[in-house]
């Protein structure tokens, strides 16, 4: 059974702060920056160029791989890290419509991440074969795969409401009429059970600087299904991912496997900071994981629901179709957002009107819901929310 | 005038090791690992999410772009950080082909980093539209521009060698018949003065862990002129590339000029040790450096050439002529070049025979280059690489 008490002490959370944001960007483990200052001290410090074999840097991006799969049950060996999940987007749409040259069709939905469908549209481009890239509604994604779609390419959990596709039901269909499936697992890895291997993904990518806890701008993850990835080509075919990095040849060959998926020298500082962030889950059962964040997320949304009849569930009432967060819609969302976060419970806003909530139970307890509750309540109840310092927009949120 | 011994204690170096590798991974400047670790817990770990804005990690890529920019000549805005320099090298290729789409010739040489002739290929086959890469030898690069050719893709700074391109030359060149020039800068940002706004550079792209000393896998940078950026389509339209990337628009509408180059999300920690690498660089003048570049280098030749006369020079001999580093040539260099890193001295091996040492004045002093003579003298002339031991090629040197 796993300990969630013993995670939680692993974090290093602001006193008074109830993080309900782990969904963009997860916490600081403990032993991060230890881990972080050592690779620099004792690594590029003291070892200078000879880190790369002695530290065993130019491993990490696979041994780091192996150890996020076992998190999203893939098979060792068939994910690598590096680059953003964006580049790794374009990695695996690449090499899927490569895989079905005689179709034009990338199917998404219009809750996919904006980045994806951004990315798509500028391979597009690049190949300028007149592909073209259809959104759906998330649920009528099912019904449009059809023998012209080359490639659906799908986001596990709605980035806003958090409704979670059918992954087994998409993938059946697609590979009933040839068509291949990428799997952005942004908001899975880390926020309950994926099974990449015995689901018969054909391609994964995700990033871990959300649930995992990687750290900002943590390295993206690649997954390509073991019999595909000898066939792939790799658009993005950097010397890391060349059969012999360093004989230095003018000529690309595609390294064996997953490792093709390599491109640039790894980020090695990152990685060690990534590193520290997975000892966390070395904690967790992926099934209790689930179980807890379900339990957590029922009695949010009880609490508010009880709390604040202006705020409007926009994700699924069945946790079953829910992702590990939840989400409200009110058309002063943003300024609610702000003045949520100015009484110490961070959540985000996501245009036009969404106040999402992520749900992580390394770090949140019984208590912190019901105090989150509180806030919220209070915010609403009162109109807090409705004071000029809380309108202007930030970039970010 | 610049104070290379104050720059010299500016960097945290073994003792009793001659670094002679800071063209491949440069040393630990002795600020970067308390600057990431205040950046892990004074922002990430007490801001957590509203870090993105309050400690402007936002902006990173931007304002890192320009301290670049002022050691490579380019105006304030035309440089991102970001990704890895192959990832940086498909942005500009892909970019300069679409702004020549009647030419189907990338021209570049047989000394260019081989990453970039892979990028390349990777992007041929992409578009499929039947470009060609054509290498030539170094030398014979300017005659080969004609007017088929619609980019041409070359390092400066050959990775071997050390031979430095003409840049003006083969800009004119290259604009008097219609083409493009992408310049790569992993060998020249930080070794010598580079002038790409007023050389009317077209697209520079680079490494920052190389004389920079930003760190393993540290990001990379690209420059767009002003003139072109507008023009350019983002291959790789990443939602951070977005004009507006927080208004979540199904379609992608590419950022104000430089801007359009960001990809995916920036990678904050490494962002913050390359910020502090770059501090050592607000001491130095790059005129400055150059010459003492120079002198460093002609001491090393004349030291090795007057004692090790089965090595032989493969650098250019005009220091004009020649980066910031210093190569030969020697059959058994991969065993020569272990047996002299065992002894204190590290310099690094390319295949097929070449051992190269970079020549790095911020931490080099004219003892460190007497003593290193003295050093790979006792191993040549003493045959102390011929022994088992030293012959193992390990996947980095």
């Amino acid at each position: 059974m796993t300990d969630f008490s013993k995670t939680r002490d692993m974090f290093d959370l602001p006193e008074g702060v109830i993080y309900l944001d782990g969904n963009s960007l997860g916490p600081l483990p403990r032993t991060a920056a230890a881990r972080v200052a050592a690779r620099m001290a004792d690594e590029w410090g003291a070892m200078l160029i000879t880190a790369w074999n002695k530290a065993g840097w130019m491993d990490d991006p696979r041994r780091i791989g192996d150890r996020v799969g076992r998190l999203v049950g893939a098979a060792a060996g068939t994910i690598v890290m590096g680059d953003t999940l964006s580049i790794k987007v374009h990695q695996a749409l690449a090499s899927a419509l490569d895989l079905r040259p005689d179709r034009r069709v990338i199917l998404s939905d219009t809750g996919n991440f904006p980045s994806d469908l951004y990315m798509a549209q500028g391979l597009i481009g690049t190949i300028g074969k007149g592909h073209s890239l259809k959104t759906v509604a998330p649920e009528a994604v099912i019904d449009a795969i059809t023998d012209e779609v080359a490639v659906v390419m799908v986001t596990e959990v709605d980035y806003r409401t958090g409704r979670k596709h059918d992954m087994a039901a998409i993938i059946a269909k697609a590979h009933a009429v040839g068509a291949l499936v990428i799997w952005d697992l942004a908001h899975s890895a880390g926020a309950l059970p994926v099974a990449l291997t015995e689901s018969g993904v054909d391609f994964a990518v995700g990033c871990t600087y959300k649930f995992l806890n990687g750290g900002p701008g943590a390295p993206a993850f690649i997954y390509v299904h073991p019999d595909l990835a000898p066939n792939c080509r790799p658009a993005l075919s950097g010397w890391l991912g060349h059969e012999a990095p360093f004989a230095f040849d003018p000529d690309y060959r595609a390294g064996g496997g997953i490792d093709r998926m390599r491109c640039g020298t790894p980020p090695v500082l990152a990685l060690a900071a990534l590193d520290a962030a997975l000892d966390v889950w070395d904690e967790v059962d992926m099934d209790d994981l689930r179980a807890r964040s379900i339990e957590l997320s029922e009695r949010f949304i009880k609490g508010v629901e009880a709390a604040c009849p202006m705020l409007t569930l926009v994700s699924p009432r069945d946790p079953a179709q829910r992702g590990s967060q939840v989400s409200f819609a009110f058309d002063d969302g943003y300024a609610a957002m702000q003045a949520v976060i100015a009484r110490g419970v961070i959540g985000d806003f996501r245009a036009p009107n969404i106040m999402r909530f992520g749900i992580t139970p390394l770090y949140i307890s019984d208590d912190d819901i019901d105090r989150a509750v509180a806030i919220i309540a209070d915010v609403m109840t009162n109109r807090l929310w409705d004071d000029p310092q809380y309108k202007k927009h930030a970039a970010v949120t």
